[in-house]
């Protein structure tokens, strides 16, 4: 308790801020804060759409629909327990540095997710912002635990990105369990479009994205690469290549990432299935699906439920992971109100749905 | 409390079954149960279904994936408080008349919705079973007052179809206020796709109806054509008609209805705007929109909301309201647990969700 | 011949020119050129896309892909023998007087399709520009023959918009022949997200619009419904009135038309389907699907044919006429095809593909 | 012509039957048929829907709408010049037997297309039908040349899998060229439902589908597998491994398939873009998009085009190929028909759309 004066704010409701609320990232927040038992809704704040209704953009929001948006600034941000920021790369580090150290700030985008400032530099093509706690709780760490405890307690926390989320979800185990090799994994992930965001663009039009597949970012280039394998390498003790396609798949929200690493020598379907059953046995969220059920996007809409379902193929000696998440609940808005909780030492599932949307 | 002696049960949690839970129907009252905080899940049935797993059927209900469906009998539904039958039509009252009068019985089917035979038997073509108190809390009656006195205490509940909750819940207002004639309504409806239910049809495929609307049971001979007439006409107080075209949209859940009537002599815009305020200013689940915004079936996904907006089009003389639902919650299932909280004296709202899941 | 010297171009090909090639309507102009076999594709202009390949905005038009956008002006169009312009309002009228009378212009927008002065500024506050001929030859005039006469020859066409041609084509056969009444004809369409254009809009995102359906323009204010009035009117031959109601649906292409009127006294349902049935028998593109099959969107996707069915609901005396055609194809590029064809003295139907895209 | 008597056909209309026409790769097979110049189309014949017009199952098709299906068997289909069998596995062989060899026989099943029984066998766990000529023209052979040559002439025709269309054309010429090594080639693709045929199943109806990505026949058992394999194999000249991911898309047609190889020692990017330059740069329907674009499954809708595009990952040494095919089209009956024309000695792009249907 000491060390963690958070814990005592769990005694009355916490104040929680949103920054980029008018976004889908942020709307998502707002959505999974109004269910959360212990919290209450702070100041919420916009760039361009400041000054208008939060219902004008998500009307999905009743409760907070006359809500008026405020400029993204410290001073309006001012006073809540907890900060999430919901804004684009480079904005948080200077932020959080004016909110201060007394506030948990919970950034959802990428600045500081990456532990390398090579990686960062070579994707994201700026300095390094600095290294925050990385907000994905159930990550098996190779030496033994999990990235969990770097959790609790925290005044800062970096939310995992929506494909790194499922991609290391999904084959950490088989990593932290030696039967898959650190070497030469092959992801290909689809994403619903709300993972572009709700800047308007042409190419994100209904009318382009309906009725179509289409791969993006190809050739090792997307900026969740080195996520992806830095996530890995943390479950395999080792340094793990990733070979990433994303694509973007007709449908509003899901991410459904198919990654497959090499069997290591000897590896047998049984020790693969167990590898994956016990990392995950006591994982409120991350559910290893019967076998012969494969994971559907769908069936985690809304959720912060991971389906997963492993197999071995014998002939090319290959594991193949399947990871479906909810890329704005799990993949983005979920893990940040399950890091908060963490952080703030609320009981980690609080507020957080386990049932999706189906059909 | 001595009337309706089932108030007393809310002091401890209340068992509620659920038969032919394997369908959409079924699984939507189980994932609103889930989220019910008096509630446990009782026997879960189903039809040639029962004896597989639930979770075959609805993996997104994680916490009930390893319930095995029961038969759908009386010993099976037998012990619980409340029995929630999601059921083909006629199969309900042979049911309810086993399981005795110390349960309360929620139909979901349209067998007990109907008050005139007459209708009943003209768009059924079988023999009328009975009224039960029909659970659409909001309806505002002709001489006051509105449905949800008649649900208080009820040990039966006709849960409406899910169009005419849109339908009727949109143009209510006005033939209550009188701004609205009551001959000559047209409505037509748009649905998702599960209206349709979980049987295998060719008609239903995804390849089918992705892409594209059509239209069915057109020319007065959708079944739901009496029970909107019968909802419209207990607003009016008079008998009104209705020219009702369904559609079927590309989408898996809403209802958007679109219902004109003509504006009585004398309406004005102002006086059609304030009836529709006035109708739903304290209803918890009803949201009159704010002027110039339109409803949105995404708005509403998951949630027992209600959208609707309203304009008068004087140059034809015509009232137009609009209403979105989730065909599945407010058209179904969160209708269900709407009506079982009333007819428990629970708080009407316990359990169900307000804010729908976009984008 | 001497009366319609554009006869004699059918000898050679026919170069057509496209102004506002990277939209959605402009696109598909070229898309069906390109399948017409009388026909070279000419000069393809853009507003800000000028300069760009058409491969970059439209890459399934492989054949065109490396054309080089030009600026939308007289110079750059001159020497075509058709220039069809697919650009925003109020654009054609000055371009077309730069072009000069030896040119067919082909007018996808607007401007020239109302006769009445009032109802254009009443509806789009502006000007208005002169009525051009109307190309919807299937349209029934009520003192007999035709719309298609005054296709023949002329040198200015005005395509219909995409609501009016179904809304017309679905219930002009009931009007002609006097078995629907003109007062009080109410319809809502369904129209597929490409019809909003290509514009980037936050509101006709992917994430948007996918699983939602909304209304927009409600109330009499959409432009389109004086344009309905006016094509209906000219069937019945009397001033028709009509509530129109446009809806959005998540899906790419297509409209679907649901249009009711008060059936004529004595007006019996095989009065009605033999209007139906003798209006069409003849035309090449407009079919009464058999009877008890309904139109579905999918089965007319980039065609030019119109699929529609009728019934009439004796109970409340209202026909029901429901008409599906591909908003891009005959509600604008295949409109605009066939105006030509009728222009230039080819037959018909040249080039416009009869059979739809499903599933 | 004295090798292949089948060119003289070509004087006169060639008349092809359909077996299956009521499925959705029958009925594409028709709708190609139709816009066919040298082909009238003879008995169409289908299963249990056998007696009913094809406008039942397939009203887009309006010239055919009236047809009756007859029944699948040698008497019906008798007397056409051609023969195409979309049919279940397993019916070819004796059916082709009956026809003769003076007909022309194209299978759109698998019977035929595995070269190796034990293949076979594995996979489809009965006893092998023979090889048929692969239906493949574009595919490239180790020795030179191209699979085309095997197809002049022929009187029996294997048409490739979907799937392996797309991934065979992806990356062959990373084969053939040397700049990709055979061992451990990892594909992922998506498809649209249509690829599960039109028979009802509640885990293909539309509710279950949109809205949802999810695989299938993970784990190197999917039976397009050991075809996948084969073609790449010929191409490399040296046994080529692949580990295949099939998923399911939320779209009615299409396949995207993202297929990654690994470089061979010293392969450059320039090397990686030119194998796949010179290996389809003559090819009419198969088509490199220019660099930084990818394609999408929308632009080839419809058509029997294929668009691919390919990077080198320099990071892990991947080359990344994507290929979007139409399944129905080049991946089903426009492949029927490109094979039929090379077998008549028709033009091969005789009758068969390049440009795709978007938005």
């Amino acid at each position: 308790m000491h060390d963690h004066p958070w814990v005592c704010m769990v005694m009355h409701m916490v104040q929680v801020a949103v920054a980029g609320a008018s976004g889908y990232a942020g709307a998502e927040v707002c959505r999974l804060l109004l269910g959360h038992p212990d919290v209450t809704v702070g100041a919420l704040t916009a760039g361009s759409s400041a000054g208008s209704a939060l219902g004008e953009h998500a009307p999905h929001l009743l409760p907070l629909a006359d809500r008026v948006l405020g400029p993204t600034d410290a001073e309006t941000l001012a006073g809540a327990d907890v900060v999430v920021l919901a804004l684009p790369h480079g904005a948080s580090g200077p932020l959080a540095a004016e909110l201060g150290d007394g506030v948990l700030v919970v950034d959802a985008a990428a600045d500081h997710r990456l532990v390398d400032p090579a990686a960062w530099e070579a994707f994201y093509g700026s300095d390094h912002a600095g290294t925050w706690p990385y907000a994905l709780p159930e990550l098996l760490l190779a030496g033994g635990g999990r990235q969990r405890d770097a959790l609790v307690g925290a005044r800062r926390l970096a939310v995992p990105g929506c494909y790194p989320t499922a991609c290391v979800l999904a084959l950490a185990p088989g990593m932290a369990a030696g039967v898959c090799e650190p070497e030469d994994v092959v992801v290909v992930a689809a994403s619903g479009t709300s993972g572009a965001g709700r800047a308007a663009k042409v190419g994100m039009l209904g009318a382009e994205v309906m009725g179509s597949m289409s791969p993006y970012g190809v050739g090792g280039v997307h900026r969740h690469t080195p996520e992806v394998e830095q996530g890995l390498s943390q479950a395999a003790g080792r340094p793990v290549t990733v070979s990433f396609t994303p694509t973007l798949a007709p449908m509003p929200r899901g991410i459904l990432a198919t990654a497959t690493a090499h069997a290591a020598p000897g590896a047998t379907a049984s020790a693969v299935r167990a590898a994956w059953e016990d990392a995950y046995a006591d994982e409120p969220f991350v559910h290893l699906l019967p076998p012969g059920r494969w994971p559907r996007t769908k069936d985690v809409a809304g959720s912060n439920a991971v389906h997963l379902q492993v197999a071995l193929d014998e002939r090319v000696g290959r594991v193949v992971a399947v990871a479906a998440v909810d890329n704005l609940v799990k993949g983005t808005a979920g893990a940040a109100v399950q890091g908060m909780n963490l952080a703030l030492g609320l009981p980690e599932s609080t507020g957080l749905p386990l049932v999706g949307l189906a059909p």
